[in-house]
This record gives structure tokens, sequence and C-alpha cells, in this order.
């Protein structure tokens, strides 16, 4: 693809913000005459960059969460270091070579498996998102988080490598009646979750590693379950038991957490799956709009698959353009989306709406406050949208 | 694709692997019963993890090179900690906010932009990968490198996020006649390259993003040029000024370096695409294989666009079978490959090939080596062999 067939390139008004550029004179700071800095081993990044994972500091650190600061965010993958992180005893510190991995339960040939043994086997990578299923749930009460970070951070997008789980449970030998496996995590809690085995026969790794290197500590190092598009907690961390079961083990975690509390009184249990969302990063609150061109872009997310299409709105609802998909659109996947802009300085309202492969559309509030009620703490996924005053901060609506 | 579809699930031999597996008992060490480590606004890579780039300890570390650790690659992505780099004097330290782009020479409209600027404009993310000409030059030599670092890794992947070079040309009006454009850099030494304008109408990215987040400070923080698929010297770094002209500039950096000394004593010049290369990662010089199922992986790429196909050999390019390819390919992108191999424990030469979408097929040593001569120091792209010992080691041919 040329540049020259893009539709920007004759569709949009760049005249406002260019016309303010400096014209004429060459740059008369000549920058630096001395040597820079010597070669490193391994890179940091430039003292000038401070985005960061957000802290909680009313809740034990040692159980707590970190924020992904998606306002700062560009492309479509998420930074290690910047990743979000949700543990609920801390980050335990684990000797790869002393860590096995043990296949037990309903079946043939129960096995231990050490890492070097796994990194023998045939292996893959895939981009994918990884999402709490709490992300967002601010959104379910009266007073949204204030930036896209504090509402929409506890997402976040890496290359995962591992060995398909569907080849170790076939090595077993997973027994007749076998439905369910339980993945259980080395943390000090043992953090456990219970998963249909069809979804292991369909996409669920075991992975070692993250954006071309070993897992972080706070990502499970050095193995952790990866779920594609189902909720972050069911991608066991620290991974060092699977149990092979003819029903849910009903753990910890999934009875105490991780249901959705309906208007009723009743729990919907098992939603693994992670609904389409969107999310619009620039403009979004705490940033600052000039007037003139303004590129808006967000990201995009459906545990169904690939997005499909992604609208925006910068009148609050009441007229959408198609936002350009970044391609390679992938499924399970962030999908960077791009809509060209001229704010004229009035305030305004932007939203932004996605559809996935499945025809699923991203539903405003009401809509899911309809079904759900109002007592819920995962799986929000409400239409998002961000104020822009006439002094150009943004803000929640 | 569900898994159970992938060929190796039918065709790979895992028993002699697995059957090493320990069977049985249950993990007898139930891992800390501590809390963990706390959240942190910044993670960093596990104490475990060594893996390192290169220095030459030979060379001034403010004007030398570093190289990405192949061997431990995993997927396609390479963290920006261990991407490669190359410098001539040393890693400027630049304030973004201070940082200025003149587009300059033969426009219409000459134009400072600021990075602020810069970022409002329409921007695009693409996953690419950069390469030294220089990378394997080694191996034109009698004496190849030990490791797939050493003699490969001055190449890495990342995606990188900027605005395309094409659009603040036609901003700045490019005047009838001009076919050339020169970059130039804010270091010390001011390196400059000059660049035909038809690849900049093409792909060429002035990027200010690097894997999610801003440039790291050796890939030109905070503003570069990337120009994919081309030699890594013309992705001009710490990038201040375009100069739009008739012809090349004929810098010191592309009439002193860079060009290829042919065997009758005359250089080309201005051959800036990488062609197609691959290198087998797994097994690769310096480590250690043991009997039995072991699956080859390795990376290839091309200037020229898409890698079609990668074969393998394990017997010294006596037969070759078809490597699979990891998806989605991508253009001007590492491509992951891997086949499943058993290894009878016999000594043995692993070599790979691959082919591009042009039809272009990665050459043997003999065949460059006929059309290039022995002078050159550049664009070594032959097919490169790993041996293996009866021991199981790991070594160059």
């Amino acid at each position: 693809m040329t540049f020259a067939r893009r539709r920007w390139l004759g569709a949009t008004a760049l005249g406002s913000l260019l016309a303010a550029c400096k014209r004429g004179a060459p740059v008369a700071d000549e920058g630096p005459r001395l040597l820079g800095a010597t070669v490193r081993a391994y890179g940091e990044r430039s003292t000038f960059e401070t985005a960061k994972r957000s802290l909680d500091e009313d809740r034990f650190l040692e159980a707590s969460q970190t924020r992904t600061p998606l306002g700062e965010s560009v492309g479509v993958l998420t930074p290690s270091s910047l990743h979000y992180e949700r543990h609920h005893s801390g980050v335990p510190q684990i000797d790869p070579a002393q860590h096995r991995l043990l296949i037990h339960g309903m079946v043939d040939r129960p096995t231990i498996f050490t890492l070097e043994d796994l990194r023998r086997l045939p292996s893959l990578s895939r981009i994918h998102f990884l999402e709490c299923s709490g992300n967002s749930g601010v959104e379910w009460g009266a007073k949204p988080a204030p930036t896209a970070q504090m509402s929409h951070g506890l997402a976040s997008c890496s290359e995962w490598t591992g060995v398909p789980l569907a080849l170790l449970l076939a090595e077993a030998g997973v027994q007749q009646g076998a439905k369910w496996l339980m993945a259980e995590g080395a943390d000090a809690c043992k953090m456990a979750r219970s998963l249909p085995i069809a979804k292991a026969m369909d996409d669920i790794l075991v992975a070692w590693g993250q954006n071309g290197e070993a897992l972080r500590p706070e990502q499970g190092y050095p193995l952790r379950l990866f779920v594609p598009g189902w909720e972050g907690n069911v991608s066991v961390k620290w991974l060092r038991r699977i149990l092979v079961a003819e029903e849910p083990v009903m753990a910890r975690d999934e009875t105490a957490k991780y249901t959705d509390l309906m208007a009723d009184g009743t729990a919907r249990m098992f939603t693994f799956a992670m609904e389409a969302k969107s999310l619009i990063t620039y403009p979004s609150g705490g940033q600052q709009v000039k007037p003139g061109f303004c590129e808006i872009t967000g990201l995009a997310w459906s545990g169904a698959g690939t997005i499909r299409r992604v609208e925006v709105s910068t009148d609050g609802g009441k007229s959408w353009m198609d936002a350009a998909l970044q391609q390679p659109v992938l499924s399970k996947a962030f999908t960077r989306f791009r809509a060209p802009w001229k704010w004229d300085g009035a305030a305004c309202e932007l939203q932004s709406r996605c559809t996935d492969e499945s025809g699923y559309v991203q539903p405003a509030k009401e809509s899911l406050v309809a079904v759900r009620g109002e007592r819920s703490v995962y799986h929000y996924n409400g239409i998002k949208a961000w104020k822009i005053g006439a002094d150009g901060s943004v803000s929640h609506v």
C-alpha cells in the first residue's frame, strides 16, 4: 500500500494546524557537538519519559493492581513494563530451574513438566489483549474515573509465546467424561480457576514468552496460562498445576469473586468472554486539545474475535463516522482506530462504538443496566464518552 | 483456527521427549506461602533472566554497536531493551520539548515542526524489522561468529509509530525536479543519508513510537526516520532536518561508508534494500541439544516484502523440508518459522533458506561471492549453517 492511496491525504483538513508551524528559517540550534552516551547491554527509556502504571495507595500493594496508561499508548502493543497487573498475594519469586507443571486428575498419564521440557515442544506466538474482568467497572457507578488509565487501564496487549495446552492434554491422555480443568498458580494464595476443556482444545496456551523475552514476574514468570479473549483471572499466573475433572472445582476465586450479581440477587457464573469494547485514548480525560486539526485515536477489542468496525461521534452520539482500522486487524487483540477531526473550539462530547466479527455492537450504558441491573462489578463494556470544554480540557462525562 | 487442525498434532513424534517427563506423583513442593513482591509503576524483568545485548569491548563505546541476542528470542518482536543499536558519536540526550524537525530545500513552504505538531497529525503503526547493512558481514570471512547474536544480531523487529513522511512533504510542497532528500540526525556527527523521494511516497515514517511507548534513546529519541526494509543507517535517528534536492548530497556516511566494494575495485552505491535472509535461532551456536524431539525454530525477513517460504535442512543441504510460518506473516517484518525434528544423537548440520514474495531465494555463500567478490563488508545474506556435534553442542560451520 502506498500512502498516496490513503483516504486522509485527500479528505482531511490539516491547514489550520500546519499554518501554525513555523516557516522559513533553518534550525539555528545545531544540537550537541560532544559525544553522547555509550552503548548499553539492556536499554532503558529516556529520562524525559514518565508514563507509569497506577498504584492504588489505599490497598495493600501485595494484593493490588496497576493500570496501563492507555491515554499515552501508541500502536497496539503494551510495553511489558507498563502491562497492567492484578494479583492477590503479591508476585512470587520463582527459580525457573526449580519450577514444575503437573497435569493430573482424569488423565491416563499424569505428567510433570520442567520448563526445559516445555520449551522443546512445538510452540507458537500470538498477539492478544489481556483484560481484567473488573476493567472499566467504575463506569457502573455514578462517578466514572477521570482518565483512560483509571477507567480502562486494566487491559493491555502483548505477543505471547508458549505451547498449546491441547498438546499437553493430548499427551497426558484426557479420559472419557472429563469436561473441565482447574488451573492453579504457585503464588501464596494458590489462585485457581476452572475452565472448560473445549477452550483448551481451541486456543489456550501454556506461555513462557511475552513481547520477545521471558514473561515478566508480575505476568506469571516463569509460566502462565494464557486464555485468549477471556477475563484475565483465568489466565492463571505462576502456573503449577492443571487438574482434569468432570465438573468445575468451584474454587474460592470463582465463588467468592468473579461472578456477576444480577438485580434479582442471583449471580451469573463463568462469564468468561470479554465482550467488545472501545475507548478513545486521544483526546481522553486529563489531556488538553487545541483548536484545529487533531487525529482522534483509540483502541477496540473483543473476546469474540476480530473488530469489524469502529464508529466515532463528536456530538455526543447524535451522528457517527467510521474510523480507519489499523492493519493487520488481529483476533482477540487491540485494534487501533483513527479518525481525522478538526476541533472548532466549542465544547463537545466524543464517543466511540465498536462492532466485532460476530456482529455484536458495543452497547450504551443504559442497555447494559437494563439487562444486568446496577449491582455488577465485572464485565462493563458500555460506550465511553469524553467531554471537551471550551478551554480544551478533556474530562469524563 | 483450532489447534486440532495444526499439522504437528498428527505428524510429529513427541514420544521420546515426553517419555522422559516425570509421571505420577503430584508436586511435593507447594511453593511460597508468604506474600510476594508489591506492584510496581514501571516493571522490570526477572532477576533470573540474563539475556543481554553484546558490547564490543575493543571499540569506543560511544561509537559502537550492540547486537540482539537472537538465540534467546521468542516470537517475532524484540524487546526495546534488547533492540540492536549502532551509532557513530554516542546517544545524545534530547529534550523533546526543545526538539525541532526542519523540512527545507526544494519545497514551496519550508517548515519547522515541533513534536507536538507532529503528534496531532494522522499517524500509523507498523511492525517492521530493522537491520544494519553490516549484519552477518562476518560471514563474508573465513571465520564466522560463534553465536546467532554475534553473526546476525544487528537485526531486530518492533512496532513503529509515526507520521508518513509523504504527508509532511506534501504539506511543504515538493518542487518540480526534486527527486532526492537528505535526512540528518541531531547527534554530534550529524549522521546524514540521501534517499529517493519515491521511497518516502511509498512507506517512510517519521517515527516517535516503538513497541507502545516513546522511541528508546538509542533508537533516536525523540524522533527518527523509519525506512521499512532498507539498511538501518538510512533510518536516521534523532532526526532534525530533511533537505529536498535534485540529487543525492553525497554525504560522508554514503561515500566513506555504506558502499559495497566489488572485485574489480568499483563500488556499488545506494544499495538500500536488505535482501531475504533467514537464521535458525534454536538450535544455534553456543546452545546444547538433547536427543529426541526438538522444535527447530528461527527468523526470516526480506526488505522486498513478505516471506513466502522457509525450508530447513538437517543434513547439510542435501534435503529440505518446509517449515511452518507463524501467522500473520507481515511485510518487511520478522517471520517466525518452526519445523518439528527428532534428533537421533548423530553429528549433523542444520540450514535454513527462505523465499520472499518476489520469488527471490536466499543464496548460498558461493553464489554471493561469485557475484560480489570477497571484498564486501555489507549486505551478506547467505544461507547460515549450524553444526551439531555428537555431544549435542551447537557451533558455527
